[in-house]
């Protein structure tokens, strides 16, 4: 299988790269693409060293897969080089999400649909795949009516620029007390929380992100009906992100069985530890692939047996991004190749 | 009046004396007390010089009123010195909140139990304060079913010792990445989100401050009925709280209807320009007086006019503990001298 990456400077790129090592995925030719300023430039990946292309209506020709990890515009842009070229893309950006051609996919919930793409599979955005994994085997055994979630985001999901505004912010802070570096979110943000910096719907005072969760959420689960109410924040944290989870089930289910059915749960791991506080965190969470998920029980404001409380951390650039769509590419491989 | 502080080394003691000041109450006679190590010290407030007492029994003789600022432990032992001394408490601590025979008052909401003390009044718990000032007037107005809250806490609510283990670790951080003072939270705080530290119920895995917020916001509402929801967490924040919430009303009320009321709330403000995302922010509301409310939307989760949405920010020294025992305090004041 002949690959390629557009966009491999950025963080979800890169990531892209290493969850191809981690995966163990085979491919003879892999081509790596970024954006002018950084062709030319020299990437060593696995032994061997690769030099980063700009992309142009045939840089696809060759290639059977490619996995694009830039802008909703340039994903628009280049999908139908890729078209012309009878190249897959599996795309990171939100261009293609909601588009009924194209399918959704986190492997661990839809992965049958690998087959009905058009071109393009489209991967989820980040606090949606979180979420969705977390609760999937709960919805199918015992169906949710309602999921009311909150964020606790961290600023990778801003892209390298994100973090090291963030970084630079708090140097600025430990030399002088005095925040200046607020050119990509506009506000403070070390030692400080705040609403997603998404665009806002001004109608309904949704930011876009929310909207993401709720409409990606009814796609993936195939299910129009399921009510989601949902709040994004940003947090101070470089790297994964938190989501508080309360869900009303369709039907009754006890503690015992949410547990169990969570402990089948793949991609997940669950601490969940009432004596020694050991629950999920985002530092713990970074860098892993495995969702994190705890502080599991039984909601005292819902009728018994009917409503349920989690508290979830996961990687965002890994299983929020980047590992999912490498997922998806090792599954499309395993079928077709 | 005659009155007394004990606690005055601690956080909530130094803003008890702050809102003394800033709500110009008049007293005669004011006594500071704390700890041994700290008895003899001196400190200026309005121009005059007041030296630092220890607590014994005959403390409170010459009081009318005394503020406590100090652990559940001390607040129990010394309020049996002031029922002796025929002085009314008020105590910021957990001790009394949910026995019957004291009240628990947040004056926006119920300051008409102020007489109904067996010489103590209990001030609530800071995120429940935050909560319910935000809520109260609509309540009133269309009643409210159910409440879904997830918390973003700041370091302050675990006292000085708390906010200096978060500065600590963040110069850490800062000199060598590697952290090491974890004597208060027992784990990273800069740069994570964790479970609130509290005691957690083995039996239902709830922590205490999650258990505060569910059984004082129905004694102070007066409603055993009232579903709360409710998970805290810890965010790298200094000083005001933040909470996500989610209300189910009883009765239909448009957007209009519930920004309206929310106009007319008192001890609120309302900060919620969507063009600007200019939206409540922890550092915002540090050193305010007024929670400030904003992201406020009908719910996309909800039948249309049942469900709204909410973010709020509020200084939890300020409202969450110290202005709220001394606006306690004035109404007191202004009812019996």
């Amino acid at each position: 299988m002949n690959i390629g990456i557009v966009g491999i400077t950025g963080s979800v790129g890169q990531e892209m790269l290493n969850c191809i090592e981690s995966l163990d995925l085979k491919f003879n030719t892999l081509k790596l693409f970024a954006s002018e300023k950084s062709v030319g430039k020299k990437i060593n990946f696995m032994k061997k060293i690769y030099i980063i292309e700009s992309v142009h209506e045939k840089s696809f020709d060759n290639l059977d897969v490619v996995l694009f990890a830039v802008e909703s515009s340039f994903s628009k842009k280049y999908f139908n080089y890729a078209k012309n070229s009878n190249c897959l893309v599996i795309d990171n950006s939100s261009a293609f999400r909601m588009n009924d051609n194209y399918p959704l996919i986190i492997p661990e919930i839809n992965s049958e649909l690998i087959n009905n793409n058009n071109g393009l599979i489209a991967n989820p955005n980040c606090s949606t795949i979180l979420m969705n994994v977390s609760l999937w085997q709960i919805y199918k055994k015992f169906g949710i009516e309602r999921i009311v979630v909150s964020t606790y985001q961290a600023a990778s999901g801003a892209g390298i620029k994100g973090l090291e505004e963030l970084e630079n912010q708090n140097k600025e802070y430990c030399l002088t007390k005095n925040i200046s570096s607020k050119n990509v979110f506009g506000k403070q943000y070390v030692w400080n929380v705040f609403s997603h910096n998404s665009v806002i719907n001004l109608q309904n005072g949704y930011n876009e992100e929310e909207l993401k969760m709720i409409n990606e959420t009814r796609k993936i689960f195939n299910d129009q009906k399921i009510k989601i109410s949902v709040t994004c924040i940003r947090v101070p944290v470089f790297r994964a992100h938190s989501e508080s989870i309360n869900i009303t089930l369709k039907n009754k289910a006890t503690e015992k069985e949410i547990r169990d059915i969570l402990n089948q749960t793949q991609g997940i791991e669950i601490m969940d530890d009432r004596e020694k506080n050991n629950f999920p965190e985002p530092i713990k969470a970074s860098e892993k692939h495995n969702i994190i998920v705890g502080r599991i029980r039984a909601d005292l404001g819902q009728e018994k047996d009917k409503g349920y409380e989690l508290f979830i951390s996961g990687d965002q650039i890994l299983k929020g991004a980047a590992l999912n769509a490498v997922q998806i590419l090792k599954l499309y491989q395993q079928k077709y190749f």
